[in-house]
């Protein structure tokens, strides 16, 4: 069963890139179809290099949802294989130690033998049955914002108020666009006219998103939401990635007084900070085979920048009296 | 005749980089053996990528030698050879309009028709043999500045006074193994060990320069010297190429405020930003093959950085009261 060849499928018109879709896209509830909302039942891979997978974990985190969901974490350097694929080699024997599976696709293959786009993380797997249920990750928090509040940990934020939930579905998307997938444009361009059209995408939201991050703590004002974790898990990669292997370098987050201030604050955010791996997205970006394509025997790991930064004072909650 | 193909020669113990010696270094004088020095009768070859050309081409101007030394100008691009060579493709017909040749390299054919090395830049070739007489950067800058005083510009400025001969050679020879080498050791290391250890060299020696230049002006104090240029001409690519594609990412040029406010000052020098072509620098990095090898098909030119910010005051004449 060979398993799809990444990004040369996902390359459109004029070398745009475009993102594969997800294929496990099933609702949490009672109804028949829909998955339950259960704790240990399911098990959460990732890669902690991956932002769509990153947000996933920060919520997960931050509304206590780790106490009922399990975690499995898949090595940010990729096997050499025919195909892209995460492996669990960070783990005993290069085996998850709950699902005992090598890669993440085997999980994907379990829910679906004819599955043949990229195994993408996050993927939420049954325990029991071993086969992904939910690779969504653009619902994926949502659900566990509203969906799974039962299981929230005592006084767990509202990351997705009712009353907000239009501000923050419009900024999400406005944010997936230039900013997530934004940066991926850039770098999985293959077109110097693409690369340069999302380039531009990414500093003009940039400088929107400064102007509005002068104005208040966070983006939807002075409460936390959804929509600065998803911010937040690109601003993150950007200095220590995206800058260099992406080419997005006409400026670094470090030069937006007030994004970075912004960053900052949420990285000193118990489940930011504590679940952003800057050495493996470094090596993620610089040392494996389908971005770098650098020979072999002079891969080499970027030193820098200086992530110690990051736990300077942001001088936010004063500054907005928060 | 085939031209050595680049760098594998120049790897030494535990992946180091280990740059080839100059062949062609004779001085200037009258003596048997010498070069002439006289008006009109040379060439200076270069690509304005090179640092070690750069040099040359900055104090030709600064001391007024361009009325005296034409220059032949490469493409930033290296073409797609079997061995790497600088080719005249920015001129008319892709040849020199003076010495008639497409490459440099067939002017050291002509000196050597043994000559196996990379053709490197500085060249200064005799105009009549079209044969190169002088590939020595190391001292190529010194030549200029004090043998070929009786073609000087009025008033120009003595970069290599006597009295400062020995400091001046002394920190030159810092500058070139930590800053100037510095770099490419780290840039073509082909071990984790050989680039940290050269990462580390270079991020040490911009400290100690960073506290000298919070001291004075320029390096030797007052006035401008030939240890400034050579300092210069890697500042200069810092931030555009060497920290992305040499991966030299501690900090940028620009988070120094000495070093940084220096780097304007001699830009805004005559001599210096009117010789730096970033342009031309970003496209030898970041689209040449044997840098970035990366597909033909998805080569990017970065947009970024952002270089206007080059014109910025410095502040420095008015701080140091010059």
């Amino acid at each position: 069963m060979e398993l799809k060849r990444a990004n040369d499928a996902e390359i459109g018109k004029k070398g745009r890139f475009v993102r594969q879709n997800n294929q496990f896209i099933a609702t949490f509830g009672q109804e028949e179809g829909q998955l339950p909302v259960e704790a240990n039942k399911y098990r959460l891979l990732w890669a902690p290099v991956c932002p769509w997978a990153h947000r996933a974990v920060i919520v997960r985190s931050v509304l206590g949802l780790d106490k009922v969901i399990s975690l499995g974490t898949a090595d940010p350097i990729r096997p050499k294989l025919d195909h892209i694929d995460w492996a669990f080699t960070l783990d005993e024997n290069d085996v998850d130690p709950v699902l005992g599976i090598h890669y993440i696709g085997e999980a994907y293959l379990n829910a679906d033998p004819t599955y043949d786009k990229r195994p993408t993380v996050p993927a939420l797997v049954d325990i029991e049955t071993k086969k992904v249920v939910e690779n969504d990750y653009h619902n994926l928090t949502y659900y566990f914002e509203r969906d799974w509040k039962e299981l929230h940990k005592a006084g767990a934020p509202d990351l997705f108020p009712e009353e907000l939930e239009e501000e923050i579905r419009e900024l999400n998307d406005i944010i997936f666009h230039d900013i997530n997938n934004g940066v991926y444009k850039a770098g999985f361009a293959r077109s110097q006219e693409a690369y340069e059209e999302a380039y531009n995408a990414v500093f003009d939201r940039l400088d929107w998103l400064e102007e509005r991050l002068s104005q208040q703590r966070y983006l939807h004002g002075n409460q936390l939401t959804d929509s600065d974790v998803r911010l937040y898990t690109t601003l993150a990669r950007f200095d220590v990635a995206y800058y260099g292997a992406f080419h997005v370098n006409k400026r670094r987050l470090i030069d937006y007084p007030n994004l970075w201030a912004y960053a900052r604050d949420l990285y000193q955010t118990p489940g930011f900070g504590d679940t952003t791996d800057f050495d493996g997205i470094k090596k993620h970006y610089f040392l494996s085979t389908h971005i770098d394509t650098t020979e072999e025997k002079i891969k080499i790991l970027p030193k820098g920048p200086d992530t110690s930064i990051w736990l300077e004072p942001s001088g936010r909650a004063e500054k907005f009296h928060n």
